[in-house]
């Protein structure tokens, strides 16, 4: 499904469900939206009017604070009110009955559903039942997707380093099962980052037809030379669980950003972290507290851009 | 206990336990309102500022996500603040811990009380216990009584088809243990609909005493012909196993609405049913689905009724 | 750390940890901005903007309705928004990630945190790690304090009986275990109560240096003897598992408020609970639903309250 699939007749976006096969464009505008938010928002610390009327509904299937409660204080910070659906433990799948509360909702005039799920295409499965003219945003599916991280990491990026072509941009950890891996990989490419290399475990690597325009690196330090950006994954648990990674200390030792290895890349190489941080497992603290950290700043800048997201959606 | 053993002199009403007793001109006046706050919201889309100050609270007991959004967004559209209680998994009981928390809230000056409570009796036995002002809203107890789902109903049905007089309305189900079906019954006796009929395993049928002004068809399609309006309740799964109901298969063969029985009715027929729904247990999803169900209607009426009964028992 | 190690230059007052070193013109100007605040209210019953655009998170680690409900509407009645981070039962502690999460949700704007935890401490450790401008209020930590609930008891008793001096205040209960006793006794003792007693069975009593210009009490009946106000603490279920209470029956019995103890106060003597109610246990219900009880008038007294403090440490 293209975007466009999901989009009216004035190419106007209609749902965010992935960044694939989203056109520079489009995702430009969505930035530049951000920016002129965050500048009106840093000026007049006043809600906007934008949203008033609207409801936007949080539907969460799996546990998050941080990306829910930054989805909150975006649509509240807009104007509208905010649903919040526990059902992290509900057996609700994607079945009839998740199509039923989709139908529900809209009937109850709900304008946007923010869809977080651990089953890959849940947030598309849900834009194609869609019979309003609500909206569908991806808050993260499986490890397909986090089209909302992937923007907000294009946004850290452009405001600190806005000359992509001659950016070297290096991602690191469990590529395979990252859904900010794989989003972060579509903002970067289609916004022309002029070398993007990966670097992970050997078992953590998808197929290299699946990272194409990729630089795949074995050696962290070696992926480290020369890098502008370095972003850092978030090990998952359960790999350790199901013998991915052989242990917290093994995995540090070799894809652990401490500040040795920070020096291998350019003296003002920005890190990235989608959080939240395993301290000591894939980043050392010094790292992660160090000033050259951005990580609060992707927090912040987040809000931002799922107000633009928001407010570009509900074609405010 | 009569409405207006819960009402001011001037007989407005003060709050909202049961459609027994309660006068066609204060349903009729309800109704009116809702149309009016309906037809407001579809042209402006814009929150109101009647409850501006005024605070909600959902008091539920029972897990409900349908119906404590429906009130939560009636309120909300409203301009009230809301105070969700999370208390599903309490063990407060209507003893004195539930009194204390209803005082401990009005001394915060809530205003309105939205309580849902397994057991028969607990909104009333709140709304006598009440200090303040404050209005108790019965958002369903045991099997006693859904006001808002009875007034919704006869709201659903006044849009489509007005003269009540000559209609054949059919509530098909599980009539023993529904609140929605003696709400039902009761808006719609008050109301004068012509021809009110009942259809229930036998071991789910009331008295006959308890159902005044029905009629009573023990076979289903019998029940359906000339239907004008089918009420179809849905089947508690815990009937299944108190043995009340031999099995799925066996009660959708006997009592589920699919396309075959739906063509005995009169052929605008108007298909409805409270949600959520088992679909192929009570109702087939072709039925629920087709252009003759007003299921998501009621819905989305549901939220302008509850805005209807906020507004007036608050008083603005 | 005294409270000015948490205020500006100005010497406004930046967190709300303790009462403990807080000066008689910081509390009164408290009190008066909550008498302000209640005037305002109850003359207009509309919502205030003052805080517009602020976000007040209610980071409870302990379950509370209550006081969360209190701090809820007092932000909400500002204007403010508010998030509520529902992690009773996370397992964060105060190590690191307590630390990312305040982090995580300053670097998101928001501007005030009310935090209850069980270990005494979290509120200040967090407040001492905030970097934002954003404040602390302390909701409840462990055995410590709980400032707020200092504050509104020392508000309800100057709305009743303004002339401290000649005052005569007892605190019964469970002393040693108590955060409201502590915030109590500093609360009162600033503003020059003239007699402050405490009574509890001597293994709920903390040492005698804990309890400077207290007079300390054994016998109940005594200690009430020319008592003008009686604030009595909630027994903890705890206690009688760690057998530091025999029994309900025995405690009611030495140390339970009843009609003829209330007798041996002054013949207007108010009565004050924190809440909830152990009813029978600490307290009888024909003494915490009497004319003499402030029970009630305290809840009220609360919002106005934790008005005053979010106003005033928010700056506005």
């Amino acid at each position: 499904m293209t975007p466009f699939d999901l989009s009216d007749t004035s190419r106007r976006l209609r749902h965010l469900i992935s960044l694939e096969h989203l056109p520079a464009a489009q995702i430009l505008r969505l930035l530049d939206r951000a920016e002129a938010l965050q500048q009106q928002w840093l000026r007049d610390r006043r809600k906007l009017d934008l949203l008033h009327g609207r409801t936007v509904v949080n539907l969460f299937f799996e546990n998050s604070t941080r990306t829910r409660t930054s989805f909150d204080l975006a649509a509240k910070r807009l104007g509208a009110d905010v649903i919040n659906f526990d059902i992290a433990s509900s057996s609700t799948s994607k079945g009839e009955s998740l199509i039923d509360t989709l139908h529900t909702l809209e009937a109850m005039h709900c304008d946007a559903f923010v869809v977080r799920h651990k089953e890959n295409g849940t947030a598309e499965f849900l834009a194609r039942h869609v019979r309003s003219a609500a909206c569908v945003i991806n808050a993260g599916d499986g490890s397909n997707a986090h089209p909302t991280q992937g923007l907000l990491d294009a946004y850290t990026i452009r405001r600190r380093r806005p000359d992509f072509a001659t950016l070297r941009v290096l991602i690191c950890g469990d590529i395979l099962h990252s859904r900010v891996a794989r989003s972060d990989i579509h903002a970067l490419r289609t916004l022309g980052v002029g070398n993007l290399r990966v670097c992970a475990p050997a078992n953590l690597l998808p197929a290299e037809t699946e990272l194409p325009g990729c630089e795949i690196v074995e050696d962290f330090d070696s992926a480290l030379d020369g890098a502008d950006v370095i972003i850092m994954l978030r090990l998952q648990k359960e790999r350790m669980e199901q013998a991915q990674v052989p242990s917290e200390q093994a995995y540090y030792a070799r894809y652990g950003l401490d500040a040795r290895r920070l020096r291998l890349a350019r003296p003002d190489c920005l890190v990235m972290h989608p959080g939240p941080l395993n301290r000591e497992v894939e980043i050392a603290s010094a790292v992660a507290d160090s000033a050259q950290s951005c990580i609060l700043e992707q927090v912040g800048n987040g809000v931002f851009v799922r107000m633009a997201v928001l407010a570009e959606l509900l074609g405010v």
